[in-house]
């Protein structure tokens, strides 16, 4: 089962490209810092300082401005992650997030799915108040149980 | 199933459950508008106007600045939706939601509850922004399919 999550956000498709892809921007809205900058083939780690946690996301794909591939997880290959990026007629941007991967035969299962859409929805929340309001206190405050 | 979601919010919780039941805020993370403000045994209409949708929910609890619990949904009871406000030691406030009575027996009703869980942490996060930084517009920019 795959878990889609859309936001629009009122700006280019560029500068929202850069938020994910540059290192200087991704505590703004999502982990606290990252690696390096995103590139095809590179594998980067991401950081949660505030959760003392890190992984590596693998970068699979990167076409600037339209779409990003990446894969995470714990099993080396792990989901596959595809972000995409659509301007719209009024400068808007559509960003749609899909993971792939979830099995769902489980209570545990769901569960965790759950867990990953919040994390979807929350993240993109709060990227469409870094990019349109310049905060970046919204991130990192989800209360896990 | 439940859906449990919760947030951590830089305000006291008298101000973040006046949010919820007075009608002049609402508009700024949530619903555009509520009929009335919210008290313990009425039937409130919520309208969302981007979508020109609305609906009814029934208060069935209200504890000042603790507690808010309401049902809605299609068939007259409803999903039971219970709201808890609880004050830190930082001041700040941890709000927690839990919506019972979900299905998971098949596909369509885990699409439902995931789509709920991502209601949840949108509206939550919206609020976050709302109250703290007086952002009002994050709000009715998910894009369903």
């Amino acid at each position: 089962m795959n878990n889609l999550t859309k936001i629009k956000i009122e700006k280019p498709a560029k500068e929202i490209f850069e938020a994910f892809v540059d290192p200087e921007k991704i505590g703004g809205f999502w982990f606290s810092s990252c690696s390096e900058r995103w590139e095809q083939g590179k594998t980067v780690t991401l950081r949660y300082e505030e959760y003392n946690a890190q992984g590596d996301i693998k970068i699979a794909e990167l076409e600037a401005n339209k779409k990003i591939v990446f894969h995470w997880g714990t099993n080396g290959e792990g989901n596959k992650v595809s972000i995409f990026f659509t301007e719209l007629e009024d400068h808007s941007t559509s960003v749609v997030i899909e993971e792939e991967g979830f099995s769902v035969n489980h209570e545990d299962q769901i569960l965790y799915l759950l867990d990953n859409k919040g994390g979807w929805v929350y993240t993109l929340t709060c990227l469409k108040a870094y990019l349109e309001f310049a905060v970046t206190t919204l991130r990192a405050s989800l209360i896990k149980k």
